[in-house]
């Protein structure tokens, strides 16, 4: 038997970290190999090497955790173990730093933060990234492919460093890519993307946002024209700034993303061709759901790691809602990182996926 | 002293039917007169005749509503009690049922129901009277108000039947009508209404949709293009079909309202012109909040009187996103029926209210 | 007519300050002379000067909050404004630094913190108080009056400081202190209290413990054996550390608390004589609800002023399982502190609580 | 290769029905031989005969549930397909009616209903069985084995009706029945079992109890005294009557279940004691946690296959308090089934269950 891949997890403490810990302790191609689990620097865990995965997560208690422990990360560490392939589930400033070091020792990088997703500096401006423009940095942006594999499978699987999509991006690139690549919606109308998205994608941080007695029993619009996945969705779907209106909402439960998209059709539209356009596209995407009878819910999404699309056409067949759920921490982060994992390792797209 | 007002309502079993009930026994205006309070006939309320307010509502026992029991509804029970004004918290076809006779009796009445706020036959299809069109149910829409005291202050003093507005029709149409009174909307380019309500919309039956285990961790889209508030939102903006879609969603939490709502202006507009226009509409409603700091929450809205209102208008100066939160059961039902009650009485028009 | 009085409450920016802000705001005896309204000098409140309160709290926002602002905290505003009444929303820290101030100045003080409940000096040792035993606040502690009117109404009425009580310990102390007092417990058999609490009761500081994540579709006991309510349980129960054990759980809710107690009686009982050692004991308290249908239940006390008291006795009339239930905010908070108050100024015990 | 078991869950459609059918259809001793899916017969499943799964239970759907459909249940349905082992998750009344026929048709059957779990007459009596002390229900339960492996492993590995317990039933059972097996409880002076449920404990038929409304925001306890798992607990951890005092509460989240028990030992003991008992106790059972460092929380229990079981003794080292967790719908249910069928199968008791 061949030896198994060396993986590591940066940034296991966090929410999409356990989920991606979880994930890759039941993938089928990594059994008997479990990744290096290391903290995350910026939330203090340095302090924390040795202590028991088990411990952080207890709710990943169990015999095939046991004497898993967290572990400082240091360079050394990766090199000793063998690590291959490096999974950072960690914030964009750190991912910007370190991603460069990871690559220039030969690792591949499956980067789940914002650092590498936007080839548009103008997109990439809401980020403030120190080393903006400067020359490695344009390199490492020319080489990260987008790590949506229903739309970049092929780069993906030869990429070094893949950007994994953020959560909000993933719903909403998946429901209208398959309709404006078809050149269905009238891009001029506008479009607008109503999204809702459970409180874990606000991260672990206390914050008076992520306090239960501000999530819990309440809905809130925030970052109204200013959030920066937008800039995703621009690129991946092709659309200029004037084109989308894209608003996120704080729901009050743990997880689930859940995104109303209202477009106008250039000419009239049977559900029938829309039916047909999205099924054409997601023919070889194991990951995507299509809903036919009813429109998808979040609870029906969270807890898996699909993406679920659905829509309803308005009786003048110009006018279209589409509603796409998926679990943030899961196809909106941490198993759409492993079904890049096996892209790019030339693994069945949805192995120890379903 | 003047002799009080004898009020009663008939669904006060029901949600919106207990938050009346307490905002009618703490009225200023009402105090020794506590309303008649009967069941409702279609919910088998019919045999709790007898049962104390305080055990069908645990939460509004106390000294104030000893004494005070269910009663058997019928006509003359009405009669002997010497009720002027009949609160109807019923399903709409025991509203559409019931109006003739109350009026015929003398009584005025503000249904809280669906039943009387529609004027074109077009839009009220979607209920299916079983009187569509009789004489007698065309006389009596004829004289029907659409109960929004922000609209239609005047016509509700002098009413004798009072149609309540629907919860989300009441979120959406506040936030919609003053821009559009003022003709700053591109109404051609059409609007987005993408609301959010809690359970307490669905009412008291228990259902499948209902059930704790299909809302609680959920979000899901209903009633896509076919929204029975949907008129009201045609008739009371001044809308054509095709210039507003309108799509509801359950939310995981007991109450509240929150509608997200996308124009485009006509031309170019500042904050200022846009909070103006707001400010002037509203100048002499009291139960309307508007929000120029931050946007309108539903956690503030809820076990308020207030609709809430706040809006963001995007660099380019055309595009807008307003936020609009109320209480379903109160701003979206009962403290709407009490405001509309203290317009009818000529009293002030948030008494008992703040 | 007479002048009114003018109350302040300090701590106003958070969870109980913002219902006492409301409960006083309301009072029939108060109408015209809003409190002067101060925040937390350790929550960087001080910096916060000028806000207005319908900014801090957007809920209050309306006619009657128009204008009140937030004022920084010193001893001259209070003298300068005529305060009689302070209400300390602190911490206890800062309450065992302020009351010794405020009453030398002639203030009289309901704290809402722990700092002046506890007699025994054995269980104030949890509080770790920087003055225990010293000459002043062996005095103060010795004037103080702990505040739950159904027990202590007659010194209340007479008090300088009142210390209002825990939200556990008035849940448990109102369900025991009838029993105990009419000597029907075996109290050496013990008594388990077995406590939810909504999340509101752990406070406004963005930690952990209140991060929606981990509050959220969770239920967990903390400070078993340890909890610093079990002092006052002890002093106004009148029990010994080995006879009662009592757990807190935090419950995923915002606001509420449940306790299930259970007791053993010292011979076999009825239901009527338990019901008639409680209804004799609460005949002149009406903040207290006794239920002999169905048990109370956390969602018939939030958002009222009353504590609800129910039992079960099993059939061998020996076991009994009493359920405890009250608002932490309310009753087991603000609404004490108005209740205490009303009592202090020898006004209606439920004036502007009903 | 050997031919694959052949199972059948009778009531896929409810929720514990749903997660039995997801469990069998990823365990790897089952792979290619889904079971054969049949709805309720009283919940009148029989309609929906020819459903894809997938359409039940959407979050189901996948290439794994491609084509299995729900199938009218028939005997001559399980005959056909080679059934072997039979799963019913139906009420109680059905599986007492069905299991003499499975039995007498030779299937092994795996019961998560309350049928057949008491052996005393008098412990049944709650349930009001219409063949109570008939020939053939005699001789049936006397066949049944307490489908609890972490005490009847040796029976279960050769029953032919196996009574998988009830969910509280689970979570007590499994805290005490160390203790009383060590002998180290005053059984004399009463246990407290203080347990909470969420929602689908409940089941998935529409109730005023399991509507949103009734459920959400609150906590109540019910079947005080009377709770119909009070005779497991009595049989199982070998109890008299008054020896136990078990009060159920509804918690307003989905799933989970979290029993707080209050015990006193008989002498002085430490936390190694006791840690060493359970740790020994539960030396051979895989789908125990024990946590040493922190009480057990419903979070980290929730979509686990195990019950996870920690305690904290007081200074005195007499009273104890044990806090145990679980998911109802898991271990409290359908992945307790499995890990029956496994002991049943000599399969490795913790396959398909990590």
């Amino acid at each position: 038997m061949s030896k198994m891949l060396q993986t590591a997890v940066v940034g296991v403490t966090g929410y999409a970290g356990a989920e991606l810990a979880r994930l890759l302790l039941h993938h089928p191609r990594l059994q008997g190999t479990p990744p290096v689990f290391a903290g995350r620097v910026d939330a203090g865990d340095g302090a924390r090497g040795g202590v028991p995965i088990a411990e952080i997560h207890p709710q990943l208690a169990g015999s095939h955790t046991s004497g898993l422990k967290l572990e400082p990360f240091s360079w050394e560490l990766l090199v000793n173990r063998g690590v291959e392939v490096l999974f950072l589930a960690t914030p964009h400033e750190q991912s910007r730093e370190w991603v460069p070091e990871a690559l220039a020792r030969g690792l591949r990088v499956i980067d789940l933060s914002g650092a590498w997703r936007l080839n548009d500096a103008a997109n990439r401006a809401i980020y403030n990234f120190e080393d903006e423009g400067a020359d490695l940095a344009v390199t490492i942006q020319a080489q990260a492919v987008y790590g949506l594999p229903e739309l970049h499978r092929a780069q993906i699987a030869n990429a070094r460093l893949v950007a994994n999509p953020g959560c909000y991006a993933t719903s909403i690139i998946l429901a209208l890519r398959p309709l404006v690549a078809a050149g269905v919606i009238d891009l001029d109308h506008g479009i607008v993307a109503d999204s809702k998205s459970g409180v874990s994608g606000a991260g672990k941080a206390p914050t008076p946002k992520t306090h239960f007695m501000h999530a819990a029993d309440n809905l809130s619009a925030y970052g109204v024209f200013t959030h920066r996945h937008t800039g995703e969705l621009l690129e991946q779907i092709g659309l200029s700034k004037s084109q989308i209106v894209f608003t996120p909402h704080l729901l009050p439960i743990p997880r689930g993303i859940l995104s109303t998209i209202y477009v106008r059709f250039s000419s009239t539209q049977t559900a029938d061709t829309i039916s047909f356009i999205y099924r054409d596209f997601f023919a070889a995407s194991p990951m995507v759901r299509l809903h036919a009878k009813a429109l998808p819910q979040i609870q029906h999404s969270v807890h898996t790691n699909y993406a679920d699309i659905g829509f309803q056409l308005a009786p003048d067949g110009q006018r279209c809602v589409i509603v796409s759920c998926l679990d943030n921490l899961l196809k909106g982060a941490s198993s759409q990182a492993v079904q890049n994992l096996n892209v790019m390792q030339g693994w069945r797209e949805a192995e120890g996926l379903e």
